[in-house]
């Protein structure tokens, strides 16, 4: 049985930690999903609340297996693009997430591996940083 | 273009790092699978040897990627068990281990957590560790 | 052993189902892939005439179950917006159509569901139904 | 911003929808997994308390999508045979639930249904139903 | 518009390569499975008189890229293991599907290669075939 | 054991191989991901010296593998187009390809199988073959 928390607390705890991982004024999910699948909009909120914010493993950590994740998912390109940003604020560095994309490709494959190096690109483009650096 | 280096060396820097995070005296994939499937099974070491030991990831964090990947991919149960141990053995902890589980059923659904953590349970016996220790 | 039927009934059968579920003048399957994959063409024919056409289970039921295995295979989306717009002539609503999305993201993750309501926006903006209305 | 509500309130509505889908003394998640991944058995409780107890979408068709999702990602065999009794328990007939398998063989191919016509099968006969009755 | 066949004729050319390509007093499909999915069973005849006894590609091609694509979905061990000796059967030898088993590695990761090499060494043993031979 | 052969050389033939199967004065991977993941780009130009390049399995048939494993995993249309192209200049011809395609629907589904022909039309169109020439 879950401790006893008001899904108000867990919605504020998940929202102010995507709020820290997304780009400064980036549209919220429960924003932008509030006028078609709210309850949708909100599992992301409960999510960020209840599961990444948990203790016992850290946040560039969680955030790197989001990115290899979704990566190995593929067809997640918007997503992939998200949380490499969110791995970076988490503080993982480029080539790290260049590393978990490249450490991916043996067991899901290269192709999945390219597309999400790909999206790494653009990102770090625009956060002007390079695994080089 | 890549830096020179013999095969030779490559897959003995791999077959070094495959045998750390195996358990004691298990079969090797290029010795398993000799008979059959020899090519691949090199690929495994070469694997090791090219991609895994490399710098700029530790570890600890590859081994929790492999884990999450195989999970994501689903039906590939040997493997999660194998990359368990192999997790344990990078320094990663059972708590971690099930976090990292916890953390991909947000993106990959609850059902891929699960049979991956059903895998883990049995792993985390046979090594005497437990994610509340 | 099947009844024996012409295959050309079958194939009237699926195209006027495909008719029906179909914005009014849209190109057929078999219409624009004679060029290239006739056989494929003619498989969505068939597999209308044969299976989305039996009895034992209503239309709006298959369609919703049609969208929900699209959404959670991921990189279809034209698929999914076609049998979106579909789901809604057979008689299913804006908000079914959004429920059943969410309740795909507890099994096949949230990022699929997400994907899927981003197109149902758009379909749904074509069509002028929301789920709230 | 979702409606206040007290976690123990969605849990509690989470775990009776469970209970009156599952066998009569099944084991549920949250008690299944306390031992070792607590948050994501109590994951299972509330996508049931805040998703599968919605309204908008009856669950009888829920449970349909949740076995054809099941079917689709493959690998969740265990899943599959829970839900296939959920959904005779939420008001399908075996004959339903066998339509809704062989509609997604068009669109995820025939072993995926083939697998999980396979699992009903067995439950089925358990539940004492077929689809011809 | 498909030329004017009775599905008769499709039935029995798709049962007759079927039966060639499957072990002799194999159960077929559509009995296999009239009990329970008769619809489903049928498909299975269809697709092998409508498309896979088409002309344009040769039966040992098409047999390797049906193991392969089965082995790249993953879950699917019982049809690897049928379409392995199909293969086989339509004159392929162990070498040539442990290659393209080996190819697949490349594109769809090395642990779906691994599965369905541990699947073809069982069928192998049956035949009395291996890839040294 | 791999046969002891200088990485140089594995890389050498790999890269002969590719430059064979790509359009004229294409970027090979190795160089375009030099910038940001060389290690993932050398796993490239290794594959096609140490798996694509192997005896025992034409490379026309490899190249239809690659193409229809590409087509299963879904969301690699930039793949899928680069290796229809390479199945091109392997030997296949058209038919061949889109036959390929039309038997992976059967076990892969049908969208799988339109997505991939799709994107055959405009490799088919800028190499000036087609299915029926």
């Amino acid at each position: 049985m879950p401790a006893t928390e008001d899904a108000q607390e867990t919605f504020e705890r998940g929202k102010a930690l995507l709020v820290r991982l997304s780009p400064a004024g980036a549209a919220l999910p429960w924003d932008t999903f509030a006028d078609i699948a709210p309850a949708l909009g909100n599992s992301v909120a409960h999510a960020f609340g209840s599961i990444v914010s948990r203790p016992g493993l850290d946040l560039r950590t969680r955030e790197l297996i989001t990115v290899t994740t979704l990566a190995t998912l593929g067809g997640c390109e918007a997503q992939v693009a998200f949380h490499i940003g969110a791995a970076l604020r988490a503080g993982a560095t480029a080539e790290e997430i260049v590393e978990a994309l490249t450490q991916l490709s043996v067991y899901a494959g290269i192709p999945r591996a390219l597309n999400a190096v790909t999206v790494a690109r653009s990102v770090f483009a625009e956060h002007g940083v390079s695994p080089a650096s």
